[in-house]
């Protein structure tokens, strides 16, 4: 018999049911249980229930007392660029002088720094790096990550990425799902040379990173200047023979046909979305594509922010990520992203939780397996120091996540 | 002889120098000394240098390796509203929903919801639940915090949080510095009667606080629907006669005059300051004031962030403060302050340092004690998870404090 836990006078236990994204009114469906308890086995929900779990029920568990908390599902961050080489701190006093990016870029630095460095680095340093965000996140309520490729750009380095994602997911409590993201920017070495540079992605990196199995979706960055709609398809078509489900970057800075173009690809999620038409949101919800809005770029970046409420009065379903990386949003806390969703996307605290859970883990093929709290999922919650949802996207700029049990287990906080 | 501790292998330590508010160019001198230590002992600095300390210096002193990290002074919250009793999370929805806040006052809520939960709470209760906002700053980097008065608004309530603040200051490593801000709005009782309530304050309540040696400084709300800039004016003197040095909420929403009384009364600090014209930049240089800058609660508030870039071209020192308070700023964290102050004030890294620590400090009448890293003043330092001041600003959303030194003593992390 594997490890069980009880986790006993939970104040409140919220969480979305079921087993695929909710859009719509649907996404703010939660189930919220007074005075509650959670029983867990072998990493798994056993059952949830009202009041006190019987002596017969306990025999058996280790029992942890939330003392009253809010418990929650563990977060899931459905977009992250964890694995990078170095820091673009150095950029910050460029940027505050008002340097147009692209003169950053056209001198080196920018994405093509990060580049630079993460060729530069050893997988162990890689694994080293992301290994300590991981941890940063597991301590902010975040039990589930995906985290993309689209610093190598070249066959070896993204496998080098996408290996270091391998080597964290199994040995780090956090649960990791691989995107390649080749298609994130033109390198260096391929800039008079676009069509070779596709070739590259559509006949070698897809087939190879696919082949060993090291990704299970494919991104690309469909924009102005990056890659074009008609690059984009090519690209995701590609990845669909070879078995990698579609992601699209899709009408971050300009509506260039992004979001049109994963509803017609019936993509599993399109990102960003700040400059979405009408047109777009339609696409999505013709796809059953689910909206996956970043609001820390928007916050870091001083952008707009995405039109959440449009997208669930079409009945859209929107998950959060944090979108960290080391240029355009170099924080991962999905706390943040919840408060930010309330004041700026105006969701309620409701339709956030699904946000960050359930129709997060849809976003990467992960709902069957976690975000929400029912028997046979994982085990995944979180202990708030706080009573109620809205406490959790009223407060700000500290952690509140007091505890944090991945696959039934404790693993931080206390 | 007292407990001597010795931190080497400092990285970077970055401090302003001086024990008064520096405006001007001088706000960005700041002392970068790179491969250094910091010898402390009895609570205080002896001695910062470069290079290793002799095994001669560091006999008798307990040892702690920054491995290579960025170390600062400790943070100085300049300006927050410590104690208060309940939360406003029960607010969010209707925010979320367009209530204006006007509304949710005329139903008892809003700054009211906090007087009423203020005065039905006991000191004991009011210690425990600023007790926890106290550890939780220290975690983050703060060593010393301003708490002001100002949801009590009668004479026992007002002592009451007093009261607290100090039995916080006898028990809690972070050190307190009081504000009698009893100026903070129109109680109920006295919605009819405004003469008669700052009668109250005149007449009773600033000489009973200033007898009982509770504040040093006193405080007003100089606005639009709060008080007039006569009726501050008059607050400020008659706090004056009992030796209160004065501090002013000026210029939030309405440029009605306040920075220039600030600037005619010679007043510590002016708070806030986001509506101020070009008088009251001038006012504040004539008259040596402090300029106390917000930024969370423009963040929180979306309201516009302060002219910050203005206030140093006049040669005005500006200090940071959180403004943690239940309503119109849940957050207490410098750090996400630090970030804020450099995209939205355009502020540089040096500058912002000296704001969150020497001309914080000199905000509340501290510089001479704490603020930055010199001989005889107290041994309050951070250990950075950061090699730069640049990383400090360009990160955010988790907690990059390792550890935190407080009279020589580490008090957080580890």
């Amino acid at each position: 018999m594997g490890a069980r836990t009880a986790l006993i006078n939970i104040g409140l236990l919220a969480t979305p049911q079921g087993l695929s994204a909710r859009g719509g009114g649907a996404q703010s469906e939660v189930q919220l249980l007074q005075d509650a308890y959670l029983l867990m086995a072998d990493g798994l929900v056993e059952r949830v229930g009202s009041g006190s779990p019987s002596r017969f029920d306990l025999a058996g568990h280790e029992v942890i007392d939330a003392r009253g908390a809010l418990v929650t599902p563990g977060l899931v961050d459905a977009h992250t660029h964890l694995v990078f080489g170095g820091w673009r701190a150095h950029e910050l006093q460029l940027k505050l002088a008002g340097v147009p990016y692209l003169d950053i870029l056209d001198k080196g630095g920018g994405i093509l720094d990060t580049v630079r460095q993460t060729r530069k680095a050893s997988t162990g340093a890689l694994v080293d790096k992301a290994r300590q965000a991981l941890d940063g996140m597991l301590a902010l309520g975040t039990t589930t990550v995906e985290a993309k490729s689209g610093y190598g750009l070249d066959l070896d380095n993204e496998i080098k990425q996408l290996e270091a994602v391998k080597q964290l997911q199994e040995t780090h409590p956090v649960d990791l799902v691989s995107t390649l993201m080749a298609a994130h920017a033109l390198p260096p070495e391929y800039k008079e040379d676009r069509e070779g540079f596709l070739r590259l992605i559509i006949d070698t990196i897809i087939p190879e990173v696919a082949g060993r199995g090291l990704a299970e979706f494919c991104d690309v960055f469909c924009e102005q200047g990056v890659f074009t709609v008609t690059e984009s398809r090519r690209v995701l078509e590609a990845a669909a023979r070879h078995g990698l489900r579609a992601k699209i970057h899709a009408d971050e800075l300009h509506a260039i046909g992004g979001s049109e173009l994963a509803g017609e690809l019936g993509a599993v999620s399109a990102e960003h979305l700040i400059a979405m038409r009408d047109s777009g949101i339609a696409a999505l919800k013709t796809g059953g594509v689910i909206a996956c809005l970043l609001p820390a770029t928007s916050f870091y970046l001083h952008k707009p922010y995405a039109r959440a409420r449009d997208l669930v009065t079409a009945g859209v379903p929107i998950a959060l990520g944090s979108d960290f990386n080391p240029g355009s949003c170099p924080g991962y806390s999905l706390q943040l992203c919840m408060n930010l969703a309330s004041w700026h996307y105006k969701l309620s605290p409701q339709e956030i939780l699904t946000a960050v859970t359930l129709n997060g883990a849809a976003a990467i093929g992960r709902a069957r397996q976690t975000g929400s709290l029912e028997p046979g999922k994982l085990a995944d919650a979180v202990i708030w120091e706080a009573d109620s949802l809205d406490f959790l996207c009223y407060r700000f700029g500290s952690n509140l996540a007091r505890a944090v049990i991945k696959k039934g287990r404790l693993v931080a906080g206390a």
